[in-house]
């Protein structure tokens, strides 16, 4: 096999150290105390190395894709609300009545809802809908507590969805991509992945989700660990096989879509738990992909932080959201453009004719 | 006299606790988690109380009012910036090159600067302009580690310049207001202003400005101290006299600013230390209308975070920045947006026919 998500690795480059440089140094020509700008001249440098150029294109407007699949470990109780929730939730996006697509307005940016998975039916409205694609690859995955989630041809099959879907927004204009998803029952198989990833207790990393009360977060913490007992072959094995294990549809598709974004050398902005794990498992499968990445904010998802920790990202945002569907990355979008319009727009210290200190 | 800030002051009211109270309900109906968007939602709840309704208005268009003035104080070598900087950044700010310019287009915010007191001369190209008031107070005030900054007259006459244009801007149909400032040495007056009315200590809430060095600091905060001792009558006294002795022109504008916005019922989006030490003032002199204002962000001015835990203010943003401007707060629009969007765009689990596993 050789499709999209192996030619998209195949293009990942590092971030351009160049293009980094130039853009420190005009921050310190631009007409401010130097660094006085904080985070926001961080991003700026960080958007250079991934465009490749300084000043990096503004990140506007950004492409949400919403990757939507069912997950069979439901069937251990794992949360609260009924798997038609996933359905119900895709109509209700694609009618543009969601948190993410509030925000995805705010921001500008345009919001994609791609079925890879769902178990039960779409209403029919859903049907050649604008801004729905079905790209089904199965009722749902197997429940990983009891079976390999998906198999290996699957899980390829998922990341050559997200690569191509990347690659092909990055083509059409889209200045930045952001992770989306819905899934019930997807926290579960994240905490799973993140847990075997960062070889971290499932306790640690498995939080309340969509709302799971005390007893149901011991609960679901306990059939975490029990995956991640049964699939320990799998997790020796590789990430593939880790990801193809304990992941989802969605999941797999996010970690392809990284990859994709990566590769067309646009900015891939993250949200929470489910995005960190997908970004996780991607960094495993391309070393180096996850530095192509913005953490858009820190999830109040125990999982989301750990990831953040290991793989070394400072989220631009903090604000206690466990919602998903992509809407803390979407919030992160406007100080990204503010980041990237600094170092285009700004007047430097000569240019105004402003006296700099350490001139 | 009943100028423009007594006629604010007698129309400020506590928040709109109805209001609130629906904004709380409606976020509860809405097709997500409950309390899944975290900080956003609060935010929506605090927008509702401010402007009493629910929904609120969408806090944009927003106005950023830039006050700019100059500070006896700089005589003590508080800053390494010559005090020409202050006249040579107005200009900047009037021709739409510094940071705050690109920041609030960003927004879509409205930048509007108002001398109230440069000491050197501005350029010509500023007499006129759009974008540019003429409403002096004074050529800078007088040094407040030797004398009063101002007279409890002029500190009145700048209290009425803030509150009469944070109306007019309000009645003009500005959406929110964001405090903007820029002064040399203002830094050391907010500094003064917050370690009186915080009672802290010189040193532990003077930072290093528009950067000043370990030396400079030390002595920075050395002025602080003597500023305090010197004017230790007039902090007794109460907080008009405090703001006085220790205030800058801009400041006091500020503080008023911040009474004018919270009586027409408008957010006012608060920045760094100088914004921060203002409010605090406005706070003294009008008790809760605090109440009315929203923290962009966190500064790293150790003064800034002193008056957000004594005020109970959590800010939106933490990027790390120093600049002032208005620039934190400016950042912060976009998220008070979506905020208000959210309550006002989400579709109700009803309405969506998402199942609801709390109903």
């Amino acid at each position: 096999m050789f499709g999209a998500f192996d030619a998209a690795e195949a293009a990942v480059r590092p971030l351009d150290e160049a293009a980094m440089a130039e853009a420190r140094a005009r921050q310190g020509r631009l007409s401010k105390p130097r660094g006085a700008l904080g985070r926001l001249e961080e991003l700026s440098v960080h958007l250079a190395g991934i465009a490749g150029a300084c000043p990096p294109p503004v990140p506007s407007p950004a492409a949400v894709v919403v990757f939507a699949a069912d997950h069979g470990v439901v069937a251990e109780g794992v949360t609260p609300w009924p798997q038609e929730v996933t359905a119900q939730m895709v109509a209700n996006i694609v009618a543009g009545g969601a948190a993410i697509n509030v925000l995805a307005r705010a921001a500008g940016a345009s919001v994609m809802v791609v079925d890879v998975g769902v178990a039960t039916p779409l209403p029919d409205a859903c049907d050649g809908a604008p801004g729905f694609l079905s790209l089904p690859l199965g009722p749902g995955t197997a429940n990983l507590a009891e079976e390999p989630a998906m198999d290996l041809a699957t899980c390829r099959a998922a990341l050559d969805v997200g690569a191509q879907l990347a690659q092909q927004f990055g083509g059409y204009g889209a200045r930045a991509l952001v992770t989306g998803e819905m899934g019930i029952g997807n926290s579960t198989s994240a905490a799973t992945l993140v847990a075997a990833l960062t070889q971290r207790p499932a306790i640690e990393v498995t939080g309340r989700g969509a709302g799971v009360d005390d007893a149901g977060l011991i609960h679901k913490a306990a059939v975490v660990e029990r995956a991640l007992r049964r699939h320990s072959a799998a997790i020796v094995a590789g990430p593939l096989e880790t990801l193809a294990a304990l992941g989802g549809f969605e999941i797999a598709a996010l970690a392809g879509f990284v990859v994709g974004g990566a590769a067309a050398g646009v900015p891939v902005v993250i949200d929470g738990l489910i995005a960190n794990a997908a970004v996780l498992a991607a960094e495993w499968l391309v070393p180096g992909v996850a530095a192509h990445c913005i953490a858009g904010h820190r999830s109040s998802e125990p999982g989301a932080a750990a990831v953040l920790e290991d793989l070394n990202m400072e989220p631009v945002l903090d604000l206690d959201l466990r919602l998903g569907e992509g809407t803390g990355a979407c919030l992160a979008l406007p100080i990204l453009e503010a980041a990237a319009r600094v170092l285009t727009e700004m007047a430097t210290f000569d240019a105004a004719g402003v006296t700099d200190k350490d001139a």
